[in-house]
């Protein structure tokens, strides 16, 4: 339309889940009917950046020093598990499987894009696992193969010459999942991760 | 989380189209993932903020004094067409079906939301149309109660003692839709502005 409001809207449109029109729909939301929101969105926007970061130990967010899972008495010190993302990290704290510690790498390896394993939060997690805590390692990382690299380069780089027991999450038939609607390598991986059934 | 993540989560969840998750998202790729996005949506909005504003004639969103449909000169100013919100305005400007000029109300009078006809942008139309420039008006308000509501409002009350010819867009099937499927109210209204067959 205009040069502030097509700078907006292109800002809105990079942040995940918002295409054009819902980003358009934002701006003239906040431009047109509401213009009070804008203000307090800056507001928000400004004290999450100044009071918010990630955990210098684990890479989650926090406000304050460390995280609320660092800082959690009751969580097993010798459990790591190791997520791509702060999303991943919320997704399997919300099924209350896993009671040990997390580390988020913050990203994949991904030769096409550039992204080395410099880039993700590895130098932490190498000085972690140095002080002989943590007993087993959980990859929690996707499955495709950029997740595979990533567990690939963890495995051999940065856990090589340690005991640590490294387990990567099952691949399989999702939960209500159905033979007939899935995929070939849904049922590949379902098949070779089968169980004994007692 | 934590205050400063938890009021940026609540802002954002207010804005038209977001939920609850996918404001979570943005929070995350914001403070975790993408920090230096976050400063230029807050200049974006600082700026769109500072430049952007309602055009004084017709409320659409402008850059400068008046907006682009405004002060172009190939407009019919005889033909003025009233819509809710400056959504409306684009979607009906994508069709390009309309070459006059525009005047947008920002709502509809819901007695239930306290919205009365005081809230809406009537003043200025008002005054548009005391110049007697204007001849014809189409309400091209939604097809609901409410929307139904403010067609009557200004009708009687805005477009009173006038001879300005006033009509109101058509209702009907959409473009490529199926009778089965239709609900009963667009079939009524379908039949009831049939038009001849020639």
């Amino acid at each position: 339309m205009f040069p502030a409001f097509d700078k907006l809207h292109s800002t809105l449109k990079q942040l995940p889940g918002l295409g054009s029109r819902s980003a358009e729909r934002i701006c003239i939301h906040l431009l047109a009917e509401r213009p009070e929101k804008l203000d307090q969105l800056v507001l928000a926007l400004q004290e999450a950046a100044q009071h918010v970061g990630r955990c210098p130990v684990c890479g989650n967010l926090c406000q304050g020093e460390t995280c609320s899972i660092c800082e959690d008495p009751t969580r097993d010190d010798s459990r790591l598990c190791i997520v791509e993302s702060v999303n991943d990290l919320l997704a399997i704290e919300k099924s209350g499987a896993w009671k040990g510690r997390y580390h988020v790498i913050h990203g994949r390896i991904s030769p096409l894009k550039s992204i080395g394993p410099e880039s993700l939060n590895l130098e932490s997690l190498k000085s972690r696992l140095q002080n002989g805590a943590i007993h087993e390692v959980l990859l929690a990382l996707a499955n495709d193969i950029e997740s595979e690299a990533t567990c690939h380069y963890i495995q051999e780089v940065v856990l090589a010459d340690t005991s640590i027991t490294i387990s990567r999450i099952g691949f399989g038939l999702p939960s209500g999942g159905d033979i007939t609607y899935a995929d070939s390598l849904t049922l590949r991986n379902a098949l070779e991760s089968r169980k004994s059934f007692a």
